[in-house]
């Protein structure tokens, strides 16, 4: 699925939703693209460039299949195109220990010596990360996704230091992940499992709290993307990327002001959801998708 | 809600639910209880006995509200009434450390040391458990409800050693614990909650697999209780206790017999749950409740 950004983007736009969507930069001789990733990345974003509602990027895949003269010349391409760039760091202590191994450094110190890091940047994971790397990606103003259901699911043993990332001044969003690696794409789950992992990691039951974890996935993740002016927060003036919610619902309850944001961050479910609007107009309206139907998705996934 | 057992039996009842219900047994002097606690879970039991859905049973605290008398009684009382019996085990490192202090031993060892370990005990959580206790819980066959959204919630720290109590021989099943310390009764989810942490514990992608997660939250569970004769799996002869999936379900995608154990164990929304039968009685047929009404049970919530 990771080659074929042009399908989804065209998926998203067909459905109305937004998509931030990354291409695939490795080495040339690391990957089965043909070419070279990172001139098709470039294609990439001058097919879909200005489009509404789709923000395309490079996104090279890591340290450990990018030279430092691939992650220069993604670097150079996206301070071009003006794009985020988005890369996994730090997700396996293989990896770290491999980098170190070949380079002597942890990766994120590694791309700061290369001159990689940088504003605009989204580093998914971030699960192994000393003090010092804290630090660094917070001074260098790099964003990052934490993906908590997927690190638990891949068993990569460490959990992302959001709260210490935080406190160091680095923007932190969260993250699904892909369906390789969770078995939901679902915010809410993702709020639930990432209060829950950071509780049990700082051994500190107010962590990441209710309004943090809403925070994480909404404004959070709009800064992360370097579109806070105009995403993540109903606001006048911003877009109007909305979900409405059912109040009624069982996992609502009681649905006071007081109560609403601790249920949505810990046990909404999806289907308390009755409708999406994404740039003011409707995706989803009573539970029914509006550019779509449910049986023709399924037939089609069930035939792909 | 711990001392308003029989309005729980009663709720349980009115709805068609099967509750194994445990009165709460604390010291006399440490509890708001009126009365003597053991002689309470009696009359508790006595109302209830043989009744087709509820298995009354008496529930020890834990070592840090239970004298060794009180232990000692509550076994004799389960043993005479043939009932289980639950108690919280090894939650929190302060109440492993405050035994310690206190008796020289961690609460299994010293549980087993007065004689009160055996069959017919469900002991939840067991966070805090050395090799040691572990053997001791299998040999005495004590099982162990892993509470995994719980013990995150409460930030204890450690992690039920799920995959090594079942090596040893011990039974174990899933608890959600109350909703002091969850947000969520949902088994599907402790399923999904329970997998993740279990992997991120061992740092061991495989640990606790899909059909692992499901027989633990069914017949396993039915184990833990001693009833797994009766209850637990869909088998001629036993209970008709039953729920009914639908399959057009987004989250049970794609329905094939090889997938749904695992879009069971780690994706499926509560509201895939088309119809629940219990004891062959439907409690809920194609998503509404028979014996109550939703506006009725909210209002009622809200203003209790």
């Amino acid at each position: 699925m990771y080659y074929f950004q042009d399908a989804t983007a065209r998926a998203a736009v067909g459905l109305g939703a937004r998509g931030f969507l990354g291409w695939a930069v490795l080495d040339a001789d690391k990957t089965t693209q043909h070419g070279d990733p990172v001139d098709n990345a470039a294609g990439f974003i001058r097919r879909w460039r200005g489009h509404p509602l789709i923000q395309p990027l490079p996104a090279p895949q890591g340290v450990y299949v990018d030279s430092e003269e691939t992650w220069r010349r993604t670097r150079e391409l996206a301070d071009r195109e003006r794009t985020p760039i988005t890369y996994h760091l730090s997700e396996t202590l293989r990896e770290v220990h491999d980098h170190e191994a070949a380079h002597g450094k942890r990766p994120a110190i590694w791309l700061d010596e290369i001159g990689f890091l940088g504003p605009g940047q989204i580093a998914a994971h971030g699960v192994w990360l000393t003090r010092r790397e804290i630090e660094i990606l917070a001074a260098r103003k790099v964003a990052v996704a934490h993906c908590a259901s997927s690190n638990a699911k891949l068993a990569t043993g460490g959990i992302c230091p959001v709260v210490d990332l935080r406190r160091a001044g680095a923007v932190v969003g969260l993250g699904t992940d892909s369906v390789a690696s969770n078995n939901s794409l679902s915010m809410l789950r993702e709020m639930h499992v990432a209060g829950l992992f950071q509780k049990h990691h700082r051994w500190e039951a107010g962590a990441l709290g209710h309004q943090e974890l809403l925070d994480l996935a909404t404004r959070e993740g709009a800064r992360a993307l370097g579109r806070d002016a105009e995403l993540g927060s109903l606001e006048p003036g911003k877009i109007a990327d909305l979900s409405l919610f059912n109040l009624d619902h069982p996992t609502l309850q009681p649905a006071t002001p007081e109560a609403i944001v601790s249920h949505l961050a810990y046990s909404a479910s999806e289907e308390a959801v009755d409708s999406v609007y994404v740039a003011g107009v409707p995706v989803v309206r009573h539970r029914r998708l509006e550019g779509a139907d449910w049986a023709t998705i399924r037939s089609e996934a069930a035939a792909a």
